[in-house]
């Protein structure tokens, strides 16, 4: 949570595929690039880099730096963290640029996700693996099935909940060239894709691709000289629950399972960037499976406990709504970039460059990053 | 480099040992817990956690906060540096508690560094590996030395350097009870100690312990309500050279061999204290090598060019000499808890705790982390 002068001042991707048949570092170097650019700077410019990864899956930043022949690495982090270290990245970038130790930091993931390790079949050997792998419970989005089905449970919400917010995020990913699933989906078909994990279909789940995507962090003061409206970082928090990190299953000791992170942070995220709730006109929210996106509106305060599947139902979070949500079409649909693109894609809304899914009322966005019960959230607001 | 309102205000350690026959969390725990209490605070206090690791050698910060049953994690860190680390992630919680993300952080390292995975064992992988491995250039304190070969050949400096720094220290760690070296060494024993990889002896090396070493960064208005004395944390700086990162041999393509890290963020880091080089009253280097010290000393512009040698063997390093150096006995003699210790021994002098090794003049104080061409460094000063 902060007290930053910092704004996001580009954005960069590469082609998000099956297969690159590059590089991780060539993927990294490519977003950076790209970014680094679509912000107005040169390599000059930029005088730190910063990126997060799991199972060795990615590349450093000072490798990064060095393929893009930066004069000068003043910030560098390297972070073992998943799904929850985007905002909390940006954050750290605003904390860097807001106390001098950098004018310019790329945050960036890469990764080939499809054609290297997948994400997908990434385990978590924690104590609680004795218990959980001799029954099959090892994988991810098991951890998270089982979540979501509590959640639905708990707050009576359904299966047409989840799908709701599939069908929502696919309409927006025809409107995005970048997203790896464009073909149609409509509540029928969604109901037609078969289950993997009850109670997650394939629809459900976010699509592993190769690819990269970065943002450039920059003090306050450098961003209003550059070209791109300013993306302000308003305010930042993260937060790990209790009894959190000595396994990824610890989130079944937890006696409230309607509550995840978002819950948890939101009080002081608001608080920091002196906005409420109400003030939210769009929201990009961390969605590896649809359960998280429920749970993400919930959780900040955008919809109300077990209102959330009712509001996607209604098409407030759709183009045109009072609320658009996941407006690339989501991790679900434009691919698993472990979120660094959600960031990106609030950016470029919040800085009117969204084309054919801009959002029409774009000065205040919520961002999160993460699924259960440790991630981070953002909010970004115009340069009012 | 920073523009900070935080201090250190608290450092825990566990007993160093050659085997410890516990867990990594187990110690890290207890040195995260010692830190807390010694900085006057509870567990209830403390809502940020960071920590670095190589080879997953370590455990991760949110383990341990759940282990210290932390009610809330609101900053948490795990970065994947080695000895470049703990100015950095200093620096970073400084960040983190001036931009209001967290009140109290703990920083900690922990490792079986002996008993587990040895750091000294450690290969790098970098794209040069192909061309270092037939010849059997594949390990750590081979890159450090043929870098401090070319350092005492462009500088004139010679193994009597070397040694000086050997012996000024270990005297320092005979008033130090935690030191796991602590028999008396004089230059004729240190002269006679094998070579390891030319120009190290064995007294040159640092010695691989298992152990665990925590420091507390607080909030600088939080802190002042804390029995100790705050040590201020002035400045904080990082920077890795051009070219470094895709290979740790890459140290081999630059010019200047005089020159590391500590000679590159220099200016930056005393601009940002208002300070000179001339204001510093002691210093603490690290020390994986006796080589680094001399470097790192000239590079932080603390005796000339090819002048550190002199100043160690001048006694002024020592004990009541005009520039105390090293006060615990550095990771030399103390053990290698990665640098996190030199960073606590810092804080406990500028503190003026440090007992029988305790620096008369204690105001301010360089402390540095790494030893090539990427590290880290801060400005500790007392609050005045």
């Amino acid at each position: 949570m902060g007290n930053f002068r910092a704004a996001i001042t580009g954005v960069g991707y590469t082609d998000l595929s099956k297969r690159s048949g590059r590089s991780v570092l060539a993927l990294a170097t490519e977003a950076c690039s790209a970014a680094i650019k679509d912000a107005g700077l040169t390599h000059d410019d930029v005088d730190g880099v910063s990126s997060f990864m799991v199972m060795h899956d990615s590349v450093h930043s000072q490798a990064v730096s060095t393929a893009l022949a930066l004069p000068t690495l003043r910030y560098s982090l390297d972070v073992d963290l998943g799904g929850e270290a985007p905002c909390h990245l940006v954050t750290q970038a605003a904390a860097a640029v807001s106390t001098g130790q950098a004018r310019h930091v790329v945050v960036f993931r890469a990764l080939n996700g499809r054609s290297g390790p997948r994400v997908g079949t990434m385990q978590f050997h924690g104590m609680g693996a004795q218990f959980r792998y001799p029954i099959g419970y090892d994988a991810y989005l098991m951890y998270c099935g089982m979540w979501a089905q509590r959640f639905l449970h708990e707050t009576g919400q359904t299966e047409l909940d989840l799908g709701a917010v599939a069908v929502s995020q696919r309409a927006y990913a025809q409107a995005n060239e970048r997203a790896y699933r464009r073909e149609p989906l409509d509540l029928d078909s969604y109901l037609a894709s078969p289950i993997v994990v009850d109670p997650y279909r394939s629809s459900d789940c976010t699509v592993e691709v190769d690819g990269a995507c970065a943002v450039v962090v920059s003090a306050l003061d450098a961003a209003r000289d550059l070209p791109n409206p300013p993306a302000v970082i308003a305010a930042g928090a993260y937060r790990a629950g209790a009894r959190h990190g000595l396994d990824i299953g610890d989130h079944l000791l937890w006696d409230d399972y309607t509550r995840n992170y978002t819950s948890i942070l939101r009080d002081e995220l608001f608080a920091a960037a002196g906005l409420v709730p109400g003030d939210v006109q769009f929201a990009e929210i961390y969605d590896c499976f649809t359960s998280t996106v429920l749970m993400g509106l919930e959780g900040l305060g955008l919809a109300e406990r077990g209102g959330a599947g009712e509001l996607v139902r209604s098409g407030a979070t759709s183009l045109g709504g009072r609320l658009p949500v996941n407006t690339h079409g989501g991790l679900l649909a434009e691919g698993y970039l472990h979120g660094m693109n959600t960031v990106a894609e609030a950016a470029l809304q919040v800085q009117g460059r969204a084309g054919h899914r801009q959002v029409p009322l774009h000065d205040v966005c919520a961002v999160t990053s993460g699924a259960l019960m440790d991630g981070s959230a953002l909010l970004l607001t115009s340069d009012r």
